[in-house]
């Protein structure tokens, strides 16, 4: 381990798409959906060996802080940040970069999403320490994932031809691509040097500024306008100044501007973004009737069913596909093939004002 | 109105394939699953202008008297019967027509079941008329109603060849047939003089004691050895004798072998029997998506559907043809081509020894 290593995490996502399970108070990265452990909570399970919890730092909401300091007691409370107000990552990466770069001059940070799967964290964590050795030596690095399929929902990285998963070393990017259609989707996987933009970000906390300075000047003006970390008026002046920076992606701002990007092309470490109540159901051991249920759940010429509903008996009868989740006030039925739309839901409930289901 | 014109309503039945809202101690019956009133109270309601509450008596199980007594307060409470063990419908309606022939020697008697939705309820109402004229003058009477498909669930009356709904005066019987094969069930309905069996009968209780003593002559003697009703030791007699009586149907213990067994043919006066979750589907208004859901349900891309979960919101999405019924310990999500099927899921709960869910 090495101590100019730090963690940021950010965790200020909604996770519509897991309503009812998810609301604002109980977003999908302190949900444990697939697991005995919220997916923050892997989170920083998974990065102690590299990063231990005393160097990560969390960005979150005011809905959801409450519940990180609860479910991550390690990590102490004041790098535990809600951001007052929601402005991308841009704000936010650059915020705790002026931080960290404010503790220790030498600081080199990796950027994690905090709601996310790692099916394998040994070949995950030898992913992140070619990063920050990348990092180490002033580049901006970007994890990519080897696609599995043609994905539409995730932007891809465009290595250099013949880029090689697991290749040493940093490489360089060439281009970012936003969300493909299909057909250019498939292109890219056949291509065989387009990677998926995992969110996973490392760098040195300078050059990360030095890059803010130059691509996204009043945001970094305003960032650099706040007391000490530490001080009595930071709150206070972060409060004022927070919502007055630009509200743009990290990839946007910074990335697809700057020079010396490179990346890792990470072979397969079991990544899923756990996009939907499907991909849960993907995530899951299935029973012979390629249900996902408890015990509580009777199944009768029911299949491949999705259930989420603690402390209530279900009975499915003659039912396929479907994904049902049960909260003591609201009950979602949905078909699996329908669960990226689950989203949808909540503007209706928006335009019910019914804020208490949000 | 006619003084000696009395009613008893059989009400001791479980009614399970309307779990998980149906319980022992909330069966069918006494639901207001399609309308405000439960079906109990609706069938007191349409009886009322023939047969006043005060004349009407109920025979029910342990589970149930409670709520019967708290949704009739009309009904006195002493004629609301508990029955010491359930014993099929002869003994039930033997020992009603003892009470009532041993407080009015005239006595005539409509039995009655109380988990039926009568939609035209007037012309209901003249059909018991002519069924208690037919009563009045020594017959045994059951009500035939003109079927409108071939049903295989229900028992058939087959009367004279060229009988007409509505005929004026009792009908002979000729015979009574089992619940169908779907042939047969078609050839019943093409021939045009097979009505479906109401479960409703009329009859002079003396007329009724003297064919249960000719043709169920133990249970007859039981009854008979009973004290009178209002003496302090009948009930526990009853609890003593009640047990021993044959487990048997007026169906067949009385209607398939006595003589004078005659029928109103009716025609359509809006029967249903209610006997699955897809019958209230049928029986309430749906949406334009086909949807028959309260206003706290959110339906995309939904159709046909049915729920029922009181006090919570729902949300359907891309789904079709499905049964939601939601409580506080179970919910059940199933197809409404399955509705028929629901009672097995109590037999899983059995076994899985989840008796507070019974």
């Amino acid at each position: 381990m090495n101590r100019h290593h730090y963690g940021l995490i950010l965790a200020g996502g909604r996770g519509t798409r897991f309503w009812p399970r998810s609301r604002k108070r109980s977003a999908k990265q302190v949900l444990n959906v697939v697991g005995d452990r919220s997916l923050i909570q892997a989170t920083v399970d998974r990065l102690a060996p590299v990063i231990p919890p005393e160097r990560l730092w969390i960005l979150t909401n005011e809905h959801l802080r409450d519940t990180i300091l609860e479910q991550l007691p390690e990590i102490p409370p004041n790098q535990v940040l809600a951001e007052p107000a929601q402005r991308n990552t841009a704000p936010a990466i650059g915020l705790a970069a002026h931080i960290l770069h404010s503790i220790d001059a030498d600081a080199i940070m990796g950027v994690f999403p905090s709601d996310h799967v790692v099916a394998k964290p040994a070949v995950y964590r030898s992913v992140l320490k070619s990063a920050l050795k990348g990092a180490a030596r002033g580049h901006l690095m970007v994890v990519g994932i080897q696609p599995r399929w043609p994905e539409t929902g995730y932007g891809y990285i465009e290595f250099p031809r013949g880029t090689l998963p697991g290749a040493a070393g940093p490489v360089p990017v060439l281009r970012f691509h936003e969300k493909p259609e299909l057909r250019k989707a498939k292109r890219y996987v056949a291509a065989g040097h387009f990677y998926w933009n995992s969110g996973m970000f490392f760098w040195r906390a300078d050059v990360l500024l030095e890059q803010l300075r130059r691509h996204l000047p009043r945001t970094a003006a305003i960032l650099a306008s706040l007391p000490r970390f530490g001080e009595d008026s930071f709150a206070e002046k972060l409060k004022e100044a927070f919502p007055l920076c630009d509200n743009i992606s990290i990839d946007f701002a910074v990335m697809e501007r700057a020079d010396k990007v490179s990346g890792v092309p990470a072979g397969d470490f079991g990544w899923n973004d756990v996009g939907s109540w499907n991909a849960v159901y993907e995530l899951l051991p299935r029973d012979a009737g390629g249900n996902v249920v408890g015990q509580d759940t009777i199944c009768l010429d029911a299949r491949n069913n999705l259930v989420d509903a603690p402390g209530k008996v279900v009975a499915l009868l003659g039912v396929n596909g479907l994904i049902v989740v049960d909260t003591p006030d609201a009950l979602l039925v949905a078909s699996r093939d329908c669960a990226q739309r689950v989203g949808e839901i909540l503007k209706t409930l928006e335009q019910r004002n019914r804020e208490d289901l949000l």
